[in-house]
């Protein structure tokens, strides 16, 4: 038997997923995760009032798995920045490349909704600039960084864009490619040699 | 009256970009630009046997336009590399947003002809980071640049790749965005200190 008492919005999300990896974009309404869960769909009504806040609630908890454990890798202590900046980078390039991976039709999914939802990536990518300004900062207060843009928001969002070919999904296609890991690292090299300052 | 003996290869694809214009990538067949060129589909076959030779061969005309004005940069004298560099990347990003912003619908047919020749595309890729490759190696030489990493070739790849938002036909829809040029020159500060000696 469901539980209505336990039908958290999570919950609901988890199903939306689910209705996505075997339906495709085109279902995934409120109605289809309402019959998926075994609930009416005044209990998701609840929840989520449209298809669309439904649509946007899920691709922004898609988008958020990402970037959760990166903030971790932001707030440890004990590593150089230089090697923070480093596992960070590579932390993110390994997750867009799992999520591209393990499930292709999914991820195909997702990316048409994030067309739709354009107002959720800005905020995405907001999110992960700033985790990046924040390593800066950090550098820079401990001598080992310095901003190649007067503006520390503007410098962060220069290392994002310089490695956008390895967390782009407009990239996706090349992750697999042999040589890409020498084309990683050799662009990190480049960028952690821009900002660091020089000894 | 059409004079059969000064239809040169480039006169045939001219014409096939015409067509390519106007009725888009399904047309351009060897037939399709016979007829407009008002010759017999032999007079083109002399030039190129097949449809799909004729597509590669105006693709590879599309890319070389591009990339031609770009290696001028890379022979002059009288500049610094930093300099050079700068000047090389900002002219790379100048021609691919023109070709994306002035005829929008052939850009996008283009894109898919991209698609189905993926070898000239990679021959294209090859000559543009052979042209970094080449102004990292004056700046060395001058002992204003260092490698990023102690392969020259890969050094100037992760130049390439960390302007990927800036040249890649995948980022166009964002060439015109406001704040595109902030960002462009962050990321060319970024880049310029990874590869410069300190002072």
């Amino acid at each position: 038997m469901t539980k209505p008492a336990a039908l958290t919005a999570e919950r609901i999300l988890q199903e939306t997923e689910e209705v996505l990896r075997t339906h495709g974009a085109s279902r995934a309404t409120v109605m289809d995760v309402a019959r998926a869960l075994g609930v009416s769909h005044g209990t998701v009504y609840r929840h989520f009032r449209t298809k669309a806040e439904l649509r946007e609630a899920v691709t922004r908890r898609w988008l958020k798995n990402a970037s959760g454990a990166l903030v971790l890798i932001v707030q440890e202590g004990g590593e150089s920045a230089p090697d923070k900046l480093r596992r960070w980078l590579s932390a993110l390039f390994a997750a867009k490349r799992r999520k591209a991976g393990e499930d292709p039709q999914l991820f195909a999914t997702y990316e048409g909704l994030l067309g739709e939802h354009s107002q959720v990536v800005e905020e995405h990518i907001g999110e992960l600039v700033g985790q990046i300004e924040e390593i800066l900062e950090q550098g820079v207060a401990r001598g080992e960084f310095r901003y190649p843009h007067p503006d520390p928001s503007i410098s962060a969002r220069a290392v994002f864009d310089a490695t956008a070919p390895f967390h782009d999904p407009k990239h996706a296609a090349g992750w697999h490619r042999s040589g890409i890991e020498t084309e990683f690292s050799a662009v990190l090299d480049l960028v952690l040699l821009g900002v660091t300052v020089p000894s």
